[in-house]
């Protein structure tokens, strides 16, 4: 059996409509989910309709946090996926709801707290808030009606969570280490831009600077950094912020 | 490619609200199904709110066919599947979603036409309907709160139809880019290593310094890295070594 704790969150960023959020709950509690986390909800929290909505999954609702940005919100999980029917101009692995949901039971077996984003309804998630997940999820639909709602949708990912509860046989075996958590990720990525920053490296390149940063945390969420690689990267930032020998020399 | 004659038919016996019509007909054409018959539809037919709510799946409620009973909407069918929440006291298959969409597959393949029955919203099928069916289908759900409505039943079946037509659904995708070269990663490990030496940053500890490099280099390895994250590090290098502003003026 599964705690809750151990347990994937459902994370809805921006949601706009009551309704859906009650809905979502319900798909949550249908398959066994009780964790939700919400970003900003734009009518407030609570929220009356929510609870209109959710019916008798009201208790989904009641243990929701709240949280005022996406950083917040995923800064003690391992490993995050963004839910998104559009194509992103960014390297990302790609998992189905069913390849997300047996990864998820893996890290959930590990003991690793994993997160699910899911974004507004009008408009999906951000590229920015893409860019802080790890792996996006994305829906095989028909490509020439693939518009699903917000409550469809989490319905789909808790369904393949429930279904892959049998599954867990193949699990990946990691070593002991512990995978890094989003706070020491968002350390690295601060501390190199940082640096970069206090050298000038931008300024002939400002107006890629956006561009290249979200390239670059692409690339670090892709990689599946553990404790021990943000603890190697730290130290080579470090070493190569030293002076160089002969600089030293001339102060 | 399965053409719209082979598919199976999703029929609602007796639905209540014009907008669970509506929503079946989107989670349908969501997942490539487009033939829908309905059996005595509480509100008459057609329904401006199954319409409202079809939104641009509004041609397979053109397309629906309207029956006055259960037996004359299935009579052409080779097998029939009745969802159903509530355990019946009767001896039938039962399948889940997944696999009632494998077996409507071979049928489609072998061109049996097959239907699945949906129940009213209030109350699902009666027995009488249900013992008209060949197979059951039952959705797993979590038993503490398994009332899922017409939409969402109409939405699993689907997503499974569709899920069970390429097997390979779950694979990584990555872009077009090529992975990074030996040689390649070989040159961003000596540049790392000549830069922190040139740094003095081993000559504390200098006995560790064989093993920090093999663990980076580990580490780097692991990751996959693609030809473009080899230059994104070569720029993070770059923009490392430039000595900091203030040092600058200082020379």
């Amino acid at each position: 059996m599964t705690t809750a704790e151990q347990m994937p969150a459902i994370i809805l960023v921006e949601p706009q409509m009551g309704e859906n959020i009650g809905a979502a709950a319900r798909a949550m509690l249908n398959f066994g989910l009780t964790e939700m986390r919400i970003v900003n909800p734009r009518d407030g929290w609570p929220n009356e309709r929510a609870v209109a909505m959710a019916s008798r999954a009201d208790e989904v609702l009641d243990n929701a946090r709240l949280f005022s940005s996406v950083e917040e919100a995923i800064a003690d999980l391992k490993k995050v996926y963004a839910t998104t029917a559009r194509p992103r101009d960014m390297i990302k692995h790609v998992a189905t709801p069913k390849g997300a949901a047996q990864e998820l039971r893996s890290l959930s077996a590990a003991g690793e707290k994993a997160g699910i984003l899911f974004g507004k309804e009008s408009w999906g998630l951000s590229s920015e808030h893409v860019t802080l997940a790890d792996t996006i999820i994305t829906v095989p639909l028909n490509p020439d009606f693939s518009s699903i709602n917000l409550g469809q949708a989490v319905l789909l990912v808790a369904y393949e969570w429930f279904q892959s509860e049998d599954d867990t046989a193949d699990m990946v075996i990691r070593n002991s280490e512990r995978l890094a958590n989003k706070e020491e990720l968002a350390h690295l990525f601060n501390r190199i831009e940082g640096e970069l920053d206090a050298r000038g490296y931008f300024e002939p390149i400002m107006a890629r600077k956006p561009v290249i940063l979200r390239n670059m945390r692409n690339m670090f969420q892709r990689f599946g950094l553990m404790e021990s690689d943000i603890r190697a990267f730290q130290g080579i930032v470090k070493g190569l912020c030293l002076p160089r020998r002969g600089e030293q020399d001339k102060d």
